[in-house]
């Protein structure tokens, strides 16, 4: 493939995973493919090409959210509160699983989802990002001991999952993450 | 229909019910209606005489453990220290959201579900039941100002979706169910 070949379906492949993670946010994962092809610009031939299954385009909205997360988590760790840098990192999962909705459940530890490979992965690299951040927290004291970041991330897919056909999603998933970071009932 | 036709129909309903309860909670609301209908000793055809479709099944199986929650949180009303009280009924909940699986969205106060009115009906029958138990435990100030029934069942819905595949999915929602009532982070 000649180089101006090459560079034209790298770019085709960023924007029509660019419109994806727009559709799938506003639509979930029963989003349409042929929006999203007429929305990038393409043929629907040239986003088969690139994406042959709505699988395959899902999972690659998931792993580009997911390499977000983890390069957050890095930007997060060692700067200001280690309490204040984790649940700005969770926080941030929780919006990513409220505004991907259909793919929430990928995300979880706990889900033996339709391809184990794809979510071992996402859950190995968002718990080795996530790991300093988590450690830091609890030398300081400021998270519960014991606490793993599969309990966050599960808390925070469940707390999408519950959420998901309200008619603010966002907001309502803000409240409970808010209410389970302080806990239900404080006096222990 | 004679009193003792009607009384072998009434026993029939009753045991399909409870067998259905016991399958559910093994299989998840993908339960097999001829496994129910040989463990119930009935035939295919009684059971689908009592319960047209699957959903009206497991309709009724939800309607039945949710007139249960409500007279548990009946009987909780009043009894020992109030934080206690709404906890282990929060527990209830959260445990029949994992045994009910499948029906577990049915209970979300934010699930626009298949029957709207079967779920309002169970939403509000809830929170009838347990504004006193929260009621209580507000003005004792054992539970975070401002929590309403609905976050209570939400966050309980949310643990057992998140949960769902786990190899245990009790003892998992259980771990979470406790992080989410101490706060993953209570210092706030």
């Amino acid at each position: 493939m000649p180089d101006r070949q090459r560079a034209d379906a790298r770019r085709n492949y960023a924007r029509i995973l660019a419109v994806a993670e727009e559709e799938v946010a506003a639509h979930g994962s029963g989003a349409s493919l042929e929006q999203i092809a007429r929305t990038a610009g393409v043929g629907s031939a040239t986003v088969r090409r690139h994406f042959p299954t709505r699988y395959a385009l899902l999972e690659a909205v998931s792993r580009h959210r997911i390499e977000a997360l983890c390069v957050r988590a890095h930007d997060l760790t060692g700067t200001g509160d280690s309490r204040t840098a984790l649940l700005e990192w969770l926080s941030d999962v929780v919006a990513y699983c409220v505004a991907a909705r259909g793919l929430a459940a990928a995300l979880s530890y706990d889900d033996a989802g339709s391809d184990p490979v794809h979510e071992n992965a996402c859950s190995a690299a968002l718990a080795e990002a996530a790991a300093p951040l988590l450690r830091r927290a609890a030398q300081d004291g400021a998270v519960t001991a014991g606490v793993t970041v599969a309990d966050l991330i599960t808390l925070a897919v469940g707390i999408a999952l519950a959420t998901e056909h309200h008619p603010d999603p966002a907001a309502r998933a803000d409240r409970l993450f808010r209410l389970t970071v302080a806990g239900l009932s404080p006096q222990s």
